[in-house]
């Protein structure tokens, strides 16, 4: 017998026995299911679900055909991901180490579970940190067309067989064409702050106003690369005698938590997208 | 049309096909799920559900038949709750009133999905709260048997038709009896500190320990009042110029909002106790 | 022997030898500093000083000749408050009664060291909480011309001895010249999210947005009423099933807890402003 | 002109003008106060002063003499530290290396204002960490008597120069002799609870009470090496699916946390001892 596991994602407009159709679905194909959470968004009317499952490996053939036969009836948009084969995510960094660390150690302690795939740099400063950990390093200078960056970015993806990427604090901007084709696959970080900062030195604005809480967003990046769908946000108190610097200090500290957080419940398949917005069950 | 809203909760060993077995007893009643989470706690075996859905009056005497018919094979234990009948709490409180004001404000602000069905007290000083409040006042003076109390509040339970008891800082003890004829019915407050202390005056032993974090826990009342299951906690943290007065003030404010939120997962139905311990869903 | 308590803060940019300067005038003097808390922005060049000290009644008016004496040759700025006149703030409001109550239960409580001189609101509907808690209430309809309404306000400011104003969701604009006038004496409170959103129904806004993590901000009213030096901020995570009215639920709470805080540090004359943004000793 | 900076830390039995004193000790000898913090404990009467200063060089020695001349008249007890000299610290591991990687990283980062003089371990394991940081590993078995291992700790640190011990997750035992040798400059951390779990697995502990809120405790290490002055104290809450696995993942990350802030305070020199319970200024 091989048992499997797998994540099944359904989100659909709200109808009546939507739960029953679909757990049926996984009942007679022989799936155990192991954690299931489900929300109707009763503002917008929407129905999600996400159920964990085991099953024998003939039975999910089952699962998918039943499911494809229902999906027209019920406007059902689903996901299905096989827990067996871990997602391979690329890290892309510039010259700032501290989410890098972050997610390599986290990584290596089990609490990610993904395998990094590679780094990938405008720079060439971190490559040692990839040599230690055995992840390939791939040096992508910036100072040549976005198009043939971001080529070259494909090759890397496709020869590393790489599912994900994370922006660990990469200051590169994406063209629209790769964020649309890599849609929901690419987490970035940034800084937030009440009220929020426009322009340059968001943490020099930040103290200027005495804000008394700083925080950082991790969403999905989009053609506007700091305005796509939010994953997971995080805040730290602001002790009155910081300067500057380590204001700047304590942001790192806030980022790093905040994106391996977010990439934490990406690789959980724990994320809907819909209307804009993530909703995480 | 006579649409109602239940909460289902269930939980019972772990085994295949249980979600798709009791949503699909849902289902054929004519029930819509709005609200699903469903958890197997792994490390013990046990399988957790919690359905809020809407049926017409009629489908619920078939839920309750169904559900009844499987409970031996799968060693189910279920509970089933009309949120049209609002929830009726007393309200047992001595002399401090900030558990009491917060509850009885929350609940006016609609925050809390119950009615007031009495204050009952070991001192009169409180009852104006409950005058300004329009919810009728019990002395019950302390200074008389236990049992000839507890005789009394049953009776007053009785007459004010209440379903559960919130102790907001009611500092007597409940026996044994009292405890167990409402288990998981009496829900508690008291501060908790990292580490513990125990004995009297524990504001003052946290401050001498220089503690960095105060807490307070919500639970259910058992025969050992301070030790039945837990159900919600909050902390903050100490400012370090902080005396013990101001301790003390702290503590309160943890105090009230920790209660007032460990009502509301009780109220929506939320919880399960299973092996001493709660699962909130 | 007459022995009060008065607060001293100072601020000028820095120099050598400042804090034994400032000392040796209290110490002259006959005080005994109690609390003392310095710090000197670096990244602007700015000393800050907050000292509470006990003084024998003889003793003060030394006090301020000395620090007069020696103010132009370090451009300092000094305040000096006497603890034993408890200040006397004004609540303003309109329908919303959360941070009202909280704000009376708090003080009530001993946690806010001022007495309430009145309330003032543009409704009547919370005519009735001002008496039962014995502060005389003050309707000033705001279907009149603002200058009359304002005109109406400094009445009564002058009538109750008001030191400072509390703006405990009222929802009207103040004139610049009203704000000017009492600057850095009305205290208000807004919503605040990451990130942030202009216009109308910033919650359900915020909703739409997904975002994970809410917060308010109580700060000094200024022209630009929602702009003021930010004085203290909090946040609370955002479930992810909550609706829309649950939201807005989660930021009344947040709002009240925010603004008592606020209103703490500033009747501990804890608050300096300067360049625009506060720091809190 | 050579400017040094200085940490002053003060404590004695509260009385009249004792700022004024010490402040003035530092203006005779021509230092600038940077920033200063003062606070009495009101409940123990006793007055804790911390200031950081600059001074030339020639300057110090007066101090010194200055304060000592006082000393016994206002029972003085004080401390001065030069920041220029940057303090050097051993790290004692065992296995586990999520607190020794923030530790290095952190240090590396500019957040932790010290040098790592060596790693000590009584298992080799972690060894190729420290050559990859740079950091000297010393490999000292527990499998020999106490006294031989303490011994060799003592020369361990006396070779490398070393000012203070952090136990990171250093899983064993030290002498009362050892740490009443370096009392308050070893630095342990260890995982807590509300409530408190005595015994084994407690972690394990915490799951079957369903705790909902765990932290961790950063103290310093005395005879009774869990209960030595607390320092820093952190917390996380608990999500209500996780396992005991995914429970101990999360105090790791709180531990980790807590370290490092702890250790941040005390290379500040924030931290007073007085009664048995830290004043961080």
């Amino acid at each position: 017998m091989n048992l499997m596991k797998y994540i099944l994602q359904i989100h659909c407009p709200d109808q009546k026995g939507l739960i029953a159709v679909t757990t049926q679905v996984l009942a007679k194909a022989g799936a155990n299911i192991i954690d299931l959470k489900q929300h109707t968004a009763k503002d917008i009317g929407i129905f999600f679900l996400r159920a964990v499952f085991e099953i024998e490996e003939a039975g999910i053939l089952e699962v998918k055909n039943h499911l494809k036969s229902i999906e027209s009836e019920y406007q059902l948009k689903w996901n299905l991901l096989n827990t067996k084969k871990t997602p391979r995510i690329a890290i892309f960094v510039s010259k700032t180490d501290h989410c890098l660390y972050d997610l390599l150690l986290k990584q290596r302690d089990g609490a990610l579970a993904c395998e990094f795939s590679c780094i990938v740099s405008n720079h060439t400063d971190l490559g040692p940190v990839g040599g230690s950990f055995g992840v390939p390093f791939y040096y992508v200078p910036s100072n040549q067309e976005k198009s043939v960056q971001e080529g070259r970015f494909r090759e890397i993806i496709s020869e590393t067989k790489t599912d994900g990427i994370v922006l660990a604090r990469y200051m590169q901007i994406l063209s629209a064409d790769f964020t649309q084709d890599f849609l929901y696959k690419i987490i970035n970080i940034h800084h937030s702050f009440l009220p929020a900062f426009k322009g340059a030195k968001p943490y020099h604005q930040a103290w200027h106003k005495g804000v008394k809480v700083i925080g950082a967003t991790t969403h999905f990046a989009t053609e506007d690369l700091d305005q796509g769908p939010i994953i997971f946000q995080d805040i730290e108190r602001v002790p009155e005698t910081v300067s500057i610097g380590e204001l700047i200090q304590l942001g790192k500290d806030i980022e790093k938590r905040t994106l391996s957080s977010g990439l934490k419940l990406w690789l959980e398949q724990r994320i809907f997208v819909y209307a804009g917005r993530t909703f995480i069950l």
